[in-house]
């Protein structure tokens, strides 16, 4: 219990003299991610966009999504007590979550054929720094603007007791906007039609909590010493050799967003799915029709791509099986997405590091709209 | 560290399972929280939003806002505790975080003018079961339809190990809209202008922290069972009496919103804060040019309503300076707007509670963009 009470917000670990003192630097990441649509708020209650002004729609479509990173976050805030002591490492690691969430955010609203607008950040945390604050809400700006997207607003929140100290959490909402009659919902799936992918940079933001177990970065008390001290070590051990990453780096290798890459070619994209929590089947498996199956190869990606190590790593030694394995990780593919037979072609010409990655072929009783997973699936 | 390896998502928190069965309920939430414009998105990826629809605007701006709802969300978890076995009491703790979710970002885009028109909501947890997480969406679908918006998406993300067992964060962004040349920015503000309010319910979403601090409801070991009791038993208490309502019931009376009070009348307000965290003062001086100066009469509001006796309680009990207490608390006012001396006799016909807290006098030195209050601020 509270054994005297302290009577300042400080005191108990809100400083607001620290958050107005960040608000600047907030400001100036942000100003690298503007648009022109963007109109200025004094009072700054609520970001500005001027949706009049997007005249290239004729029926613009508004498209949100909402997400956060996972216990990546706790990966995040491991690495840098792994790196305490060497300025600027510890921030870099905090910068990479920033892209990891607006680019998990700009691919969901792109598998509906939307280009990004606008983003908004909540960053909620206990005892982290000034500057690591700053680099998260850094890392969200970047992201944002190599996306083309206005970073409108944010909440920073201090949340002494509910975080651990020197934890956080990530989180934020992405508005973009499509043609009405452009919407892409996978229901023009057809048999014959082609599977294919991009792939991801590793595990982008799903299965950290099995990834985190599995690699013995878990504790059994978060307030251990002793816990952050190992886990730091086993950060920086490099699984692949000496030239190789280190763990930390495989893990925190950022989301990669696919809106540059497959923006320009939406027309020809009949269906289009983000493999994130749920796994290959899963996230496949929102978007197909009824009377049809998706058949995948997995020799047609993996001898084309290289494949992140840090699967085959997490299966071996968490003795995972594969079935598993395909249920709660990527597995490489960052997007899968279907196109007629023909334009498949069009599309490996134009996206040289797409790859083929099966086939929609008809359903069969009660595989009607699922995805199967050659070697995988019974 | 971890002794042995699960291998599966499930074994370490988890249960893709356990959400795929809450995707059902959330979807009966939200089918409560409609709006014409929103357009089926079979995928799921992200929420769809039919903007062209909007015809009543001739210059659509977009106004968003993202926010949580504080360390609150702490009280509602030991709320929890204390209801344990009273079946339904401890969920209905957690529907009010829902509505102080939606009613603080409501409030927020209103104090530009904005009129709400979805939400998507991010509910992340440790622990937390189905039916308390089901009465978190609920209660944020519940207050989406009080406020005539669509509830268009969410996430919820089970985060082992970052959050204690039982316990959450939840935040949430609200996208409203406004007429271009309508935007509300507190710049047409003049001496001689009136200061009107409306009541708070009570702390609303800021200031939980002091707020635990000064009342024993923070911990030194988040893992101790006797705290949890203790805590509990604390909550129980009813310090007003045996009549008056319980710690509990005054700490999570949920935030108020006023988008459905002061919408049809907007065209009469100069300028609107929302009185959140940075409390009376901070929040008004967001708005005001630098040539006027507010100042406010205490005496005006607290005869008028009746402060929710909270405010009281803390500063007694916390021995918490009047300054601070202005500095972080909403002190009974809601909202407070400016207008000119015949619109806020308009207003106040119009509005039987709302108050006069006072008014805008021409700034000297270095007051010029500050409000003061009378008996508080030398």
């Amino acid at each position: 219990m509270a054994t005297q009470t302290a009577g300042t917000y400080a005191a108990v670990g809100v400083d607001v003299d620290a958050n107005d003192r960040l608000i600047p630097r907030y400001r100036q990441s942000a100003a690298r991610a503007r648009r022109s649509e963007q109109l200025d708020n004094i009072g700054g209650f609520g970001g500005l966009f001027d949706i009049s002004a997007l005249s290239q729609y004729r029926q613009p479509v508004l498209a949100s999504s909402t997400d956060g990173v996972g216990t990546k976050v706790i990966v995040a805030s491991l690495a840098s007590w792994e790196a305490k002591g060497q300025k600027g490492e510890a921030e870099d690691r905090f910068a990479g979550v920033g892209h990891d969430l607006v680019n998990h955010c700009v691919n969901d609203i792109l598998a509906v054929g939307a280009e990004p607008l606008f983003f908004v950040d909540y960053l909620a945390s206990n005892g982290v720094s000034e500057d690591q604050k700053s680099k998260i809400v850094d890392g969200v700006a970047s992201a944002c603007q190599e996306n083309g997207m206005a970073l409108i607003g944010g909440e920073t929140a201090d949340m002494p007791d509910l975080y651990m100290n020197g934890y956080f959490d990530l989180a934020g909402t992405i508005v973009g906007v499509l043609e009405k009659d452009r919407q892409i919902t996978g229901q023009r799936i057809r048999p014959g039609d082609c599977v294919l992918g991009l792939p991801s940079s590793g595990l982008h933001t799903n299965g950290y909590s099995l990834a985190r177990e599995v690699l013995e970065l878990r504790g059994r008390d978060p307030n251990d010493e002793v816990y952050h001290t190992e886990c730091a070590a086993r950060l920086q051990e490099r699984p692949w050799g000496s030239t190789g990453p280190s763990l930390a780096d495989a893990l925190l290798e950022p989301h990669k967003a696919y809106w540059k890459e497959l923006g320009p070619h939406l027309a020809m994209i009949k269906g289009m799915a983000h493999i994130t929590g749920g796994g290959v089947q899963g996230n496949i498996e929102r978007i197909l029709p009824s009377d049809v199956t998706v058949a995948l190869e997995p020799s047609l990606w993996q001898e084309l791509w290289e494949i992140p190590p840090i699967f085959d790593l997490i299966q071996e030694r968490g003795k995972v099986s594969n079935q598993e394995m395909y249920r709660v990780f990527n597995m490489g593919i960052g997007m899968a997405f279907m196109a007629s037979p023909r334009d498949a072609e069009e599309l490996l010409d134009l996206l040289p590091s797409a790859a083929r990655l099966g086939e929609v072929i008809p359903a069969t009783g009660a595989l009607g709209g699922t995805c199967r997973v050659s070697g995988i699936d019974a």
